[in-house]
């Protein structure tokens, strides 16, 4: 591929992951007309997932990094969403993302830009997107974050 | 109704409840265009709400069975949006579940299938969808699932 | 502007706050085709956030205010993606509330109704919306609601 948002990756040194099988009984993303939902992706890195609570064990910049890789997972899933060509994005629509946080936890905008700056820096003003941030009790896994997204393509 | 759909729920020995009521200010389900947004749905049975912490004193295969009465209020109310014709179902296009568990569960994906797995038996191919599974720290009703979804209709 | 839903809001005596600035790298709204997505409104006054545990220092009465409050916030975005017109309105499709409760906190439902009751206050039956209400683990900025929402335009 030699798309102009490959060459933003590339110039960006980002390499997407495999984009990630399901964990159950359901697909990575489905179209209806012009958007694309895709499925919750959970934080994961090389080694495996990444785990634990934020607010306790995990801390802001770490939470932060699990929600890129929330984001890598995403585009991965987009990319195939798009038949291999990232050109046909249109617009990032909406994100919404759940941290795995002690009920104190306050700062999830700040864990969840972690995956909007990525879009930001990838998609350029197509990626401004609508977004919700919020604290969930736990998550699959145990990972540190669970980020989906709503996407239009061409 | 002789629909396909209908014959497939028969042989399935599945009966759809009656479209539960919502439980305030506002409706079971909206359409606009060809997507049709259903509320969330919370888990009951013929003797009233299934409730319960997940992780505590509700085990896995007991959340299941909550989740799949999930999706059969999910299918009740989507028969009402298709004017009583499942047939109009073109494809299930996302769920996503909120599971009444405690803040160390962390199988949530395995909880939700109980509703997906029923998707996949009725629609089949059709029944495909993205979704997204987290846990939530509280649930109406103190109920151990709740699942909302969004269906493509012709 | 003194469209049909100006008039309706200055006879209900609601003054729409400013619509407030994201937290965080992302925008307040995306359109896509007709469908308005809105980003999570977080519960905001004059005086600043309003936070507290629901079910612990906060009543449901006091929430159902904060949901209220969260529901404004949605109209003066809404306001804002119809270029000032709220007549454009032709649906309120789907909100999305959560509630930062404690675990065994159960009336959800009646806390987002102060979202919800504005909705059909300011809209009549084009403010019947699909909904879910859940309890988040956590929420930013300790705030009692949030709230996201998807709506029709013309």
């Amino acid at each position: 591929m030699t798309g102009t948002i490959d060459a933003r990756l590339a110039s960006l040194g980002i390499v997407l992951p495999d984009a990630p099988a399901p964990a159950a009984n359901y697909v990575p993303f489905v179209q209806s007309g012009t958007l694309v939902f895709i499925s919750g992706q959970v934080a994961q890195g090389p080694d495996g997932f990444l785990t634990g609570k934020v607010g306790a064990e995990i801390d802001i910049p770490t939470a932060q990094n699990a929600a890129r890789a929330c984001g890598l997972a995403l585009l991965a899933q987009l990319r195939a969403a798009c038949g291999g060509d990232l050109d046909r994005v249109v617009r990032v629509v909406k994100l919404t993302g759940f941290v795995n946080a002690t009920p104190d936890f306050t700062e999830h905008p700040a864990v969840i830009n972690g995956s909007s700056d990525l879009m930001a820096e990838v998609f350029g003003p197509a990626g401004a997107h609508a977004r919700a941030a919020v604290g969930a009790g736990s998550l699959p896994f145990n990972v540190q974050v669970e980020i989906e997204g709503i996407f239009e393509i061409a």
